[in-house]
């Protein structure tokens, strides 16, 4: 027995007593979340991670127990027993699960007290982000907080249970691992016993259950940290967490539909939402020519419409030289919006010069049938007319337009369609759209680096009908690589994998990097690949996003339990933090700084 | 359609097909695992990570197909297609489950090729450990590295769908963090926002997950990666995995019931063993004064028998002195053993010295009923006949003695049971043999550091009776601390949690922390401390080692999938490894070699 809880034993948690309870004798643990006085009578809420149920002391029954209760505070623990008794009709609480019932306390022990908390433990807390931070373990008492990683607990155990039952075996990959290249800047990790050497923190487990794969595991997967040195935008966390999967012997469409089963069943299991199979796949170039995104939304139309036809031969420059250049000519066509301000469209001009277009072109149809536009005097009434029956407009609406070279075209266009979507409410927050984006350029130019670089990463395969390419046109060769897309964000991505010496020689190549470099950097994998590599291939999702979009939140530091700031700052334990010079010895550094 | 499966879809796994496929027609994808030429047939062990299954080239059903059969080596990877036939009863293998039939091959492609492995893929492999390490997905390659990482990927299974149904939450907690202090040497990552800071990386989530107590989390697990910079014995790993287990509202048994309850279904699920419960509580004091260890081997008997009140009074300095200080006298009756020449004895004698004990006492009863002792002189007949009568000497019977401080003499005859009971073959090795050591001491005193350290870790509670004991003797104060023993082994150990700041404060100053050092470390911790703490307990069990105990594994790194080296040197990828100046200097360190 106990002393510490003086024999008390919780027979029920707090949220889930119900009518059919009452006359039972039961005994609860939990926080005081709230207490109110009337007189001879004191309700508390007691809260624990299943809700809150009222319990009351009452003068008459037991002065003693009383007087004890009025020592209660916000935040104490405490545990009761009593009760559980039907509330009268008119004291009911339609707002909680236990609201028709209250508990009659008959023994109360307090086993740990509070101060007075900096905030108050509460859903529409109005604390501030570093302070919820800084007492995290209060912010994460708010009812939101407890739903949202206890979400993110079930779904980690439909993805574990679907995999396991798919095949996929769970192996763990190392976290002190050497450098991954191609990609963000490493954390490091200084050797004491081997001086001047250091450990990287994986940025993901690639090398390694690509590995796996060689070893003959045939179907691996992990929910595991991955670390990333970057500047930190809004959303991002230095450590984040990565549902990663690999498998052999396939080809893109047995990943496509093992995975696109996987998220369904994530849907069914946490949302209740039946989300339709197969899901669509979408070719990256479609992607980028109808929505300018290559993480398309499809909850809304409004698509991206192309007018090259009809302004090829414009008087207009800027749209000769697109097409004459490759590029295109891209209008949407925001409905019923002629009546929009002139400060309105200048500022979706904004936005589709901030992604790079060199300006937006304006067509309004009046509702009284009236043409205005700031192409006037550039467009013949043919070229006029093939622009409405291009965008099906009609009185009252508002065609946009930008021309130039493709994908930034495109890609501002996009934006200009998200804006646009979000300003006239066209999105419905309810509705969730799946789908592939597929067939992704193989490698981009980098002008930073006058160079290829890796669109997915350098061991991503090309398509086999465009293998010829990759020596005259490289730009041109598409991969075998995929992303899955929800709601115009990217939930995960991967690709079928390079799996021959040669071509994974060869893509090193391309990328620029000298045969001592990719020696130096890879030679243990290419080593590898002398002794029997099956075709494989894998993705990666985001698991914190996908939280994220699932529970609904705002930020992602909101489905983490100790995320990290901005500026990688933990306020809670004040990591990181100053060390002992003896400590940087054993390590064979000092500071530079 | 995949040209590189050249649309080609595996239908079966190699080591499932049987009888009852007889006339099936098949597709499989493996490795070569060996090629026997008889004449006009080709037959070749094909691979997968199911098993192995024979499939039968024959030149005169194909010539054409015959032929590129002969070009197949080992460890190449191919797909084939053909037929199940059972197989002549005189080439039945009974050594394979798949043993009864075979695979008449109609189709053939050579999905990747390989160069002679530096080691043949095989159980019986005699390649070095580091050449098996640097070529290490050939190693796992190999079936009983196979089985170890799936059986591991099972019991993780497990554990997690026993945990989940108990209502733990699977939490992630950080593991770039703040130093965790009283432990072992941290792993530092230095911070490139925050010049001339670090994170460590946890060597458990301690205070992380007491944190999620007080954050109201209820249960919570983690199946978590941890670190430790120690120089490594031979099976400890710089990074390891650990089941990390904690719970509110709970008293000792609760975690107990729980956890014996979760390793019981380990054992039936993965072993199909039955482990009776409640399993043995056995108090630290109990299981040193019998079994010299505080992790007793319970397979066997031959337990230390308490000779002071035999000896107290005899004219041996050594025994006198050990009683009248409050130590212990320990016997140990090796069966059968008077026949041991005298090197044998000496040996014995060795070991209890190596662990701290004067010197190793021995009684020979010979089968001719004659007494003979390195004591004859020293003994009156009566405390010979005490010694034989609380030893139950029978002629034949060797009795070993040792005596001086408690601890040491324990310990050091508890060693000289273990080797006996090697020697003399008295271990089942299929036996399982688990229970729960308890009543630990909260502290013990360190000569190095001249003062008391936590024996479990500082944040244990006492238990409630011993409190007062504190101030006035803290080494004799037991601790709410219990480990759980497996044949010898700790397989996982914990204590209910202190969960008062008084307490907490009080528990660092009989450390010796000054206020200022327990608030620079645990400052953040204390303040938690102030806002309603819920009584609570947890366990962490060395998954790795688990594993290894469950697969009959003898060292750690069989059932790791990439383990480092007693150097912490990963062999396959070269980690830890040079880093450029560039990256040193953005982190705002250099070497200090």
């Amino acid at each position: 027995m106990s002393e510490l809880l003086s024999g008390m034993k919780r027979t029920d948690m707090c949220g889930e007593l119900d009518l059919k309870d009452s006359g039972r004798e039961v005994t609860l643990m939990g926080w005081v979340n709230r207490r109110r006085d009337l007189g001879s009578l004191i309700f508390i809420d007691l809260r624990d991670r299943t809700g809150i149920v009222q319990i009351v002391f009452n003068e008459e029954w037991d002065s003693n127990l009383f007087s004890r209760a009025g020592e209660l505070r916000n935040e104490f623990v405490i545990a009761v027993s009593g009760t559980v008794v039907e509330r009268a009709p008119e004291a009911v609480n339609d707002k909680i699960p236990t609201g028709k019932i209250e508990v009659k306390v008959k023994e109360l022990k307090i086993l740990s007290r509070s101060e007075t908390p900096p905030f108050l433990v509460d859903d529409s807390t109005k604390a501030a982000d570093n302070v919820r931070l800084k007492y995290r373990y209060l912010d994460l008492r708010r009812p939101v907080m407890q739903k949202n990683i206890i979400t993110r607990h079930r779904i980690a155990k439909v993805v574990r249970d679907f995999l396991y039952d798919n095949g996929f075996l769970e192996i763990e990959t190392p976290m002190l691992t050497k450098s991954t290249p191609e990609g963000a800047r490493d954390y490091l990790v200084p050797s004491r016993v081997q001086p001047g050497k250091f450990y990287a923190l994986p940025q993901s487990p690639q090398l390694f259950k690509q590995l796996l794969m060689i070893s003959g595991f045939d179907r691996y997967y992990q929910i595991v940290r991955c670390f990333r040195d970057e500047d930190l935008r809004a959303d991002r966390q230095p450590e984040f967490t990565q549902i990663d999967i690999e498998m052999s012997f396939v080809d893109m469409d047995d990943v496509l539909n093992i995975n696109e089963k996987l998220i369904a069943t994530v849907f069914k299991e946490i949302m209740g939402i039946e989300i339709k199979l197969p899901l669509k796949r979408m070719s990256y170039y479609e992607a980028m020519s109808r929505y300018g995104s290559d993480k398309p939304d499809l909850r809304f139309g409004m698509e991206l419409l192309e007018l090259s036809d009809v302004l090829k031969n414009s008087s207009f420059n800027a749209f000769k030289e697109a097409v004459a250049n490759g590029g295109c000519i891209k209008a949407i066509n925001a409905k019923g919006c002629s009546v929009f301000a002139r400060k309105e469209i200048d500022s979706l001009s904004e936005v589709a010069k901030t992604y790079g277009a060199k300006g937006l072109l304006w067509v309004t149809y009046t509702h009284d049938g009236e043409i205005k536009s700031s192409l006037t005097k550039y467009l013949t009434n043919e070229e006029l007319d093939g622009i409405l029956k291009v965008t099906s407009a009609k009185p009252g609406d508002l065609i946009l337009i930008a021309a130039g070279e493709f994908e930034k075209t495109c890609d501002a266009m996009g934006h200009v369609r998200l804006e646009l979507g979000n300003k006239l409410n066209m999105i419905d927050k309810d509705k969730y759209e799946l789908l592939w984006v597929v067939d992704f350029p193989l490698l981009e130019w980098s002008e930073e680096e006058d160079r290829y670089v890796a669109k997915h990463h350098p061991f991503t395969s090309p398509r086999d009908e465009d293998i010829p390419l990759l020596d005259s046109e490289p730009g041109k060769v598409r991969a075998k690589a995929y992303d899955m897309v929800l709601n115009g964000t990217e939930l995960g991505g991967g690709s079928i994998r390079i799996h021959t010496r040669e071509m994974q020689k060869k893509m090193f190549n391309i990328l620029g990097f000298s045969d001592e470099d990719a020696q130096s950097r890879f030679g243990f994998f290419l080593e590898a690949f002398k002794y029997g590599v099956p075709p494989h291939g894998g993705i990666a999702y985001g698991f914190d996003r996908m939280v994220m979009l699932l529970t609904g939140s705002e930020s992602i530091k909101d489905v983490i339990a100790f995320p990290k700031t901005q500026n990688a700052s933990c306020l809670l334990s004040g990591a990181p933090s100053e060390v002992d010079t003896k400590q940087l010895e054993e390590l064979h550094i000092k500071l530079d700084l």
